[in-house]
């Protein structure tokens, strides 16, 4: 599964209401994963993929690098900001983070799916929410 | 400038006091920023690899989208994690998020560069702490 370099499409998103709650920094703790998942470079970059899609995100662009001897990182760039993932297999753990914005974005729903998808035992989640001035929430834009 | 998907070489970095302060996650808003520069997506590359190096890391990989009628995302995976910064020139702003492990990690002196860089007149710093087991920033990491 690969994501092309760019997309000739158009995308919008408008946040019209709850201005406040619309660009989210998602910081996710995985801990007690299951070893082979976090280091299957595969099946991180389809999984990070998935996760973009159920947030509602279009992915624009999907990097990874595999470390010796173990660990993975893959960055999915997303037309709404983007989503990482760092694994640690030796240590059973992966650092997450998404940041999204737009008011169809649905960054929990990305998390969950991360949380299930690496079977982590244990995980601390944090919102942070970002602070766009309003204008930057309440425009559209158009990727090429 | 360009990076190679690739680097054939070794890397290690080692955390034996202050774990705690080791894995850090900067989340930084740049507000009044200089619109030219936050629509240059060749210039925010380059900003992006210098910030990196000032923070002492090393810059696998580096893609970018640029946006129309305006913006860029610009995303370096890291061997100590990543970088990212996303751009909405038309509100004069950038979202920034620095995210390092390791003792040799300098991402304050990167989040000062993109301050300057960016001309931002004011901006927003918010430095988190993230929570990898102690056996995460003991490690030895090689990269191939």
């Amino acid at each position: 599964m690969e994501v092309p370099k760019k997309k000739q499409i158009s995308h919008s998103f408008r946040c019209d209401q709850n201005l406040s709650h619309q660009a989210k920094h998602l910081l996710l703790e995985l801990y007690k994963c299951n070893y082979e998942k976090l280091n299957d470079e595969s099946f991180l970059r389809c999984t990070l993929n998935k996760a973009a899609k159920l947030a509602n995100a279009t992915v624009l662009d999907l990097i990874s690098n595999k470390f010796e001897p173990q660990g993975v990182t893959a960055i999915a760039l997303l037309a709404e900001s983007h989503i990482s993932i760092h694994t640690w297999p030796e240590s059973n753990y992966s650092a997450v983070d998404i940041f999204t914005c737009g008011q169809t974005m649905l960054p929990e729903l990305a998390s969950q799916y991360l949380i299930q998808a690496l079977r982590a035992k244990e995980h601390s989640l944090r919102v942070i929410e970002r602070n766009p001035p309003t204008s930057v929430l309440k425009q559209m834009r158009t990727f090429v």
